[in-house]
């Protein structure tokens, strides 16, 4: 269960912080808001990482999944867990930022897009496979990047949600976008099915790459 | 008595190149306030870590103290090391602004808000228990960040006090707060005491959901 | 041939996030252009560089060529799977950036100048140089950075495109200038030739300083 | 002589990277200005660090020389080739700027300050106190911290600068505030005193607090 907790913890401390920058802090500043989710992914990858592994994404533990690195009752666990944490995260936002007199809540940081689908579907799915093929290497014993390892991810992440900032606001994760969609409810909720969707494409893409392109290892047993 | 230098510069360095950021450079970029007082945090914890442990907040003090990985003439003699310093490192601060003319001395960086205490307190704790947590973990024996975790711990507290400087200012440290508070009087006095209490209550979560949730250790002795 | 895949994904990942940033995030902030260029070699270089040396850049390759740690057929496919990774990835900035109805491409981040060549093609030289030099001694043996090399490589770059943002672009990448010229045509294609051969240059003259200035190592058998 | 060369192109890339950067991209932005400076240290540190221990900084070698830790031969040496990497790299700032048709070259990066002297030199003397004193504790064998000790140092630098930018300039360092004022001339020369001798005073009580106040090691042999 520890395990489920981590993923939770972790997934809490990634949207609340993430989110609230775009929050507290508004949207004048993509580098701002990138390193917010990304040093959120240093502290929860360094915290809880060796517990879980430090997913907080249901498009890393897909890509973990397809390469055998998690099991399928696992790779449920963690995922509800990731969307318990999202929602948590989003409704203590809501809840301080309403308490604090914030006008403009920005949406409680809603992914979301004033263009074709189509587009915001690659998008999403470009940045989520760089995001989850860098974690699939980093993290592979093969080209584990060792001490390291969670600093490149938190960063990698953090320059590619400055990429889709203006466009899509860079999601690359189903459960960061689940909960504000559920608390903004409207244009964000009807457009959640293509940052639900399109991680899950990217993330199952990296994983192929990494495993047969690169040969990354997959386990047979846990 | 080594230790209680450490802890006593540490937090001198904090405090002066946190709010001397706030004074010198004013509060128009988020980003570079936060990075501030989180790269202070980085130079202290390599600099004094190896020393005292390298604390510089009395919430973190309280959290070792709780879970028996600091005694209690130790978590006294931190405290009041802690107080000194920053009471030090904010002294500089203003003799050097006055010294310079610089206009606006942004209230000597203090902490205070324009709304309801209950919220502000609020913030302040979760604000602190994800701080105090990420560091319950990372210089865990169990899951140790190694030759990364003063980073991690320093740029963690400096995206959360980018999510915290528009509401709270984002102390998370009842040093970092006291010391502007009695320079600068006023509404920063009044409301010094969510900024006493607040960080303590955040902290001693954090250490028991360390300690219980993720079972890192505690010492019976010293 | 893998590792021809890996300077070609890494060389892609590069010029995606880094012209992207231009593309998608503007040219307001050149701390953020910068990073963005600097950490897609930070996640390519812990990604890739185990299995390429994480080159992504033909003057990186030259100078790795002249001093015996690169054969000359892996040179060559080195620089065609980096052409061919930028390629790509300004066909996808630029089919994305459209497809989102981007109203101002910046030139898809092509590199150009309004004053002298010469003073350009020095700038790259001066640029490539301080970039490659560091390279060269970072992963030598004799004074690796160890598990911190591609952060210190990635950083470097970062803050060496700040400097030259404003005047060339910063390229110091042969391959990273040609994807955007013959995207958009005109001027950045006519002034290509500067980005083609100051880097080359400045690779160049870091290889020989490097081996013969710091005596790093060359090897004469692969 | 290579440790000479080392300190001469370290000194090179310090002034060039962090007056480039105010010279090329502007003071809007202080840390902007702060990580050019403060990563130009980092590139150095792992570059040439294992060379010459990579002071770049008349004020660290004298903090070196006074703790033992550098012979008066060596620190003779080391000064004359920091301030003649400075010269070069002032030199190719102006040179390239000039080419560029910069209009405001912002004094070349120059230091200087608009209100008393002493003010200014206190400023100096406690940023450069700071400095070294990290430099110190983090180099030593006791406190050593490890592969992070080059990014832990560049960091510092650039938050202490993001303190000093609005006043002094920031300079902690004689041979980099030397050269802008050699080429500027004017006030940059007048008040260059300033900058000469209070960051080797913040240098030397940085040095004897943490051989007698921390208990780091002196060599007496070489």
């Amino acid at each position: 269960m520890q395990k489920y907790l981590a993923e939770l913890f972790g997934t809490f401390v990634l949207v609340f912080v993430g989110t609230g920058a775009v929050v507290f802090a508004g949207l004048g500043n993509a580098l701002t808001i990138g390193l917010a989710f990304g040093i959120a992914v240093v502290a929860g990858a360094y915290s809880f990482g060796a517990i879980s592994g430090g997913h907080f994404n249901p498009a890393v533990s897909l890509a973990m999944l397809i390469n055998g690195r998690l099991s399928l009752p696992d790779f449920i666990g963690y995922v509800v867990s990731q969307f318990i944490g999202a929602l948590a995260g989003t409704a203590v936002v809501k809840l301080l930022a309403t308490g604090a007199n914030v006008k403009n809540l920005n949406g409680l940081g809603a992914n979301g897009f004033t263009f074709g689908a189509g587009t915001a579907f690659a998008i999403e799915t470009v940045l989520t496979f760089i995001f989850v093929l860098v974690i699939i290497l980093v993290t592979s014993e093969k080209y584990s990047a060792g001490s390291a390892t969670g600093i490149v991810i938190g960063l990698t992440l953090a320059l590619l949600i400055v990429v889709g900032l203006s466009t899509t606001g860079g999601s690359l994760n189903p459960a960061r976008s689940f909960a504000p969609a559920i608390f903004d409810g409207g244009k964000a909720l009807s457009q959640y099915w293509v940052f639900l969707l399109a991680p899950l494409v990217g993330g199952a893409l990296a994983a192929l790459v990494g495993r047969f392109g690169f040969e990354t290892e997959s386990y047979d047993k846990y």
